[in-house]
Formats: C-alpha cells, sequence, structure tokens
C-alpha cells in the first residue's frame, strides 16, 4: 500500500472590485476540486472561511483567496487554470503554486516542470527549487506580479516524514476514531478554541480542517510505515506565540525528519528540536513574501533495511 | 541541460563449466548494451577483463562474470533478461540488480517496481531497500540462490552528489581534456599502476575504466550544476590499504553529499570526512554479500534557491 501524502498547493487572491469567492458556492468549488480529481467530503464554515474537506486533502475559500492542497497523485494545475480561465488573467492578484519533493515522483500524473510550462501558457511565473534535488526540495512558483500582502499574512508550513513511536502506531493501526486521532494528537491544546472538521480515511489517514475567527489549520496524516507523511499548516504566527504547537506536533508524531516553510514568518522550535541537522533556504519574492525553508532531521542513525516482498 | 548520472548496477557469475565469458566477444557484448540503450565507445583488456567504456557508464568482463553499469535513462534490465534468456536460467550463479535513487525518477523508463516484476517473471529475487524514501536510497536484489563469494572477493561504491570547488568548476567548463581531468583528480596518485582508458563527453561528462591485474576501478562523471553526480567503483579494498582513494575524491570534488556502499569491505574515510552527519544500513545477504551502506552529507548549511528560467 502506497499513498502520497505530500501537497502540491495553490494560493490565489483576486482584485478588490470581485464578487465574493464564497458567493460562487458549492457548484463552483466542485468543479475546481474536480478537476484536481479530487472530492469534497464536508465543509466548515464560520463568517470569514469555507473550509471544504477533501478526499485528498483540502480547500479554504475566503472573499478573496482561497488556498488548495491536494495530494496523492491529484492534478491541482488543472484547477488553477480552471481557476484563472473563469475569472479571467486580468482579476488574478496574487497566485503560488507549490510542490513539494515527493516519495514517488514517478507515479505522478505530472512533472513540476511540465505544470510550470502550462501555468507559463497563460500568466508570467516565477520558479524557485529550495533545497537540493537529492534531499528535500520544494518547488515554488508565483505569478509575476507586484503584489503586497497586508500586516500580518504569514503562513507556516510543518511538513514531517516518518513518524514513529505509540502515536503513528496507532495511526497504522484499524479501527482508529477521529476522537481517538484528536485524544492523540492533543488537538484541545494545540488548537484552542478552534472548531474542527475531520474524518478518518480507510484503511488508514486522517484529516482535519480548524477555524478560529480568522486563523485556519489544517492537518494530514499519511500514516502508512515507510512512507509516513504530515502536514501542517496554518496563518497563526509559529514564530512567536504559537510556536509550541510545532514543538508539540514534533513531540507526537517523532517524525525521522521534518521541513517547515515560513511565509512572512520564521516558524520556531525549541532547542532540543533544532540540535538536529538542518538545511536552510531563504528567499525574498519579489510578490512581498518572505520565504524561509529549513529540513531538518534526526542525529546520525542506523535505519533497518526495508524487505520489499 | 539534466543528465541522470545515477547508474543501474547488473553484475552475474556464472556456472563453472561454461565457456568463458570474453570468449563471447564483441558481438554478443554490443547486443548486451545496445538492450540496455547504450553503446560501445572502447575497450581495454588486459589478461583478466575486457573493460568496455560505454556511452553511459561501464561494462567490465572477466571469464565468470560480468558487471555493467548505465546511467542516463538506460534499460538496464532488458540486458539482464537477455543475458539470463541466453545463457539459461540454471548457469546463473549469482546475480544482483542495483538502483540508486534518482534525482528525477519521473524521467527513467521504468521503476524499480517494474524492473523487479520482469525479473522475478524469470528467476527469485530478493529485493531490499537501504536507506529511507526521503533520502539517498539504494535498492538491491539479487537471485534468492545460496552462493559463496570467494575470499576477498569485496567491491565498493563512493556516489557524490553536488560536487564543488576548482575541480568542479574545470569538469563543467568547455574545452575539458582527458589529460586535464586526469591531472585534477590526481589518478596517477589515486589509482597507482593502473592502465586507464577515458573519454571526456561533450558537452561535459568523463568516464575512466582502469585496470591493473586482477583489479579494476571505474569513475563517472555527470558534472552539471544543480544536479552533478561522480561514482567511483572497484574491488580493491576501500576499507583498508585504499582507503586514501576515497579520502583523494572527496577532497578534490568536494561533494555536498556522498553515500558508501560496500560487499564484504567496509569503506573507511578519514575523521574529517567521517564527521558529516551519517545514515547507516546494513544487510547481510543470502547470496554470501554483507552489504553496508552509508549516506553522509556536510554539515548544517544554507542552500541557495534556484531560480528555474
Amino acid at each position: 500500500m502506497f499513498f502520497e501524502g505530500s501537497e502540491k498547493k495553490l494560493e490565489v487572491v483576486i482584485k478588490t472590485g470581485n464578487a465574493s469567492l464564497r458567493s460562487r458556492g458549492r457548484p463552483f468549488w466542485e468543479s475546481m476540486v474536480s478537476a484536481a480529481n479530487a472530492e469534497i467530503l464536508s465543509i466548515l464554515s464560520n463568517e470569514h472561511c469555507d473550509a471544504y474537506l477533501l478526499s485528498e486533502s483540502s480547500l479554504f475559500v475566503w472573499d478573496d483567496r482561497f488556498l488548495m492542497l491536494t495530494c496523492g497523485t491529484t492534478t491541482l494545475v488543472n484547477s488553477a487554470l480552471l481557476f484563472i480561465e473563469d475569472i479571467g488573467l486580468n482579476e488574478v492578484d496574487f497566485l503560488i503554486y507549490q510542490r513539494k519533493n515527493e516519495y514517488h515522483s514517478q507515479l505522478q500524473k505530472s512533472s513540476i516542470d511540465e505544470d510550470l510550462k502550462r501555468l507559463r501558457s497563460c500568466l508570467p511565473m516565477r520558479a524557485y527549487q529550495l533545497g537540493y534535488l537529492d534531499s528535500h526540495h520544494h518547488y515554488l512558483a508565483h505569478f509575476n506580479n507586484p503584489y503586497e500582502p497586508k500586516i500580518a499574512d504569514h503562513t507556516s508550513e510543518l511538513l514531517m516524514y516518518h513518524i514513529e513511536g505509540d502515536v503513528a502506531d496507532y495511526l497504522r493501526a484499524e479501527n482508529q476514531t477521529c476522537e481517538g486521532i484528536r485524544a492523540r494528537l492533543d488537538l484541545e491544546r494545540l488548537l484552542p478554541g478552534f472548531e474542527l472538521n475531520d474524518f478518518v480515511f480507510s484503511p488508514c489517514g486522517y484529516s482535519v480542517n480548524a477555524l478560529r475567527g480568522t486563523d485556519y489549520a489544517t492537518i494530514h496524516i499519511t500514516p502508512e510505515q515507510n512512507s509516513s507523511y504530515v502536514s501542517f499548516e496554518s496563518n497563526l504566527d509559529l514564530g512567536g506565540e504559537y510556536s509550541f504547537i510545532l514543538d508539540g506536533l514534533l513531540e507526537i508524531l517523532k517524525p525521522h525528519s521534518w521541513d517547515t516553510v515560513g511565509f512572512n514568518c520564521e516558524p520556531r522550535v525549541s532547542k532540543a528540536n533544532q540540535a538536529h541537522f538542518v538545511e536552510r533556504c531563504d528567499l525574498m519574492l519579489n510578490c512581498g513574501y518572505k520565504v524561509q525553508f529549513t529540513h531538518r532531521k534526526a542525529k546520525n542513525e542506523t535505519l533497518l533495511p526495508i524487505l520489499s516482498l
């Protein structure tokens, strides 16, 4: 059983003067999700945001922007192209498209190069690779257009690889429940005051979307042994007040290696977690975001060979 | 310009009583090389071995065994199947097939899973993955047959990623020569007494086969910036007397990260080179080889983002 947990990510901000993206309603967003080869499972809304839980990750829709994360072998670039065609090039203020290095890139329906080529047929994009090809690396492409993020517009990602320990074992076992996973992830402490909408996949896997006023967070877990992956993303300030969330997740899930990505935010972890091997890459985008990428892994390790049956 | 330097590797030993593999002559080996989608460039022979330099790496043929390394997008599994069909299953005493994690596995003509499936349609194979999927990892599959390696039958590989410095710059420049590369790699010191047969590719890239009595060595260099790769393989004792070769290559090529693989040999490096981050994986094969895999990388690093134009 192999499932590619790592996500492709699309975030788009439209120009003022357009109708609210939320007002487009579920059929429009169903077509967007369907373009990526995913499905909407459920929705959690508050006065600011509609948070769709997907068969492969998540979609958050605000009045003037949306954020879509899709994992597996989804074709998120199709959703990007569909959206641009629908709203018109001139109404796009900001667009960013990201891909992480996959465990098995040969199983993907397209490469980042192919995705970029298609995006560039519509709009000028600048593209970067953060990290070396032989290690964790992220591709990041953005609409090459001046843009000024709002104050406190920051996003952080924590991407964990090869989780271990009791909670990892529970996540891989049969008959997990949302309640059991929430408790083990300590979500009441890590996401205080958030409304949660979660789902347990069969035979395993877990997704949760979380909203609290204008704050959002999302966690996606692909627990399979030898290819496990867990992502956390939020607009909370993980470089400051909320850095305890990162330490909490790292302590609970015990990943062998992990990345952080910060947009106008430097995700911070405790001294103990800083003590690991690290590669780091910083990048100032001309669309107003300062990006920080770090890849960390446990100290020297002896690994067990994996027998492929 | 992207070229996948990392090699697939096939080694086969035939049972005693068969005609010498060398006596099959060039047309047979041409068909073997052609099955992998490569070509023979030249040959260096001594009384023990015929060493073919290929358009994509190397082929060494002894009386009772051969070793074939092919890089790029070659289809080495085809050569394995052709050989088995030609000689007959019952005449194969030992067979090992290896693949390293590629920079861009999505560009390969087949995955390791597909290769394995085809090999297993002919003969029982045991297969292992050494190293985690999110880091350097090697796939190793062998004919599941009792086999007893001869004393002093050891093989070592040093695989270097992201080379830097003056020599790397020279290798990437125009108009390199064999003499210029031999001098910069210090081959007279590192491979004393060896006969060399080398080739400079256009616009860049270098291969050398080396023979000295029953000893062989081979080096393949893919110097391209952002995806550089250099491999060294030999049956010299790199865990003992000849460990200076590894230190020499590491000092000259200054790779950002590197792997060693040892078969009945633990490739050894100086204290300075040991001081890097390391992952290690040991494996006892039931065909008589003890395999040691290590992956090492430089200490904490700040990387530059790569702009994809």
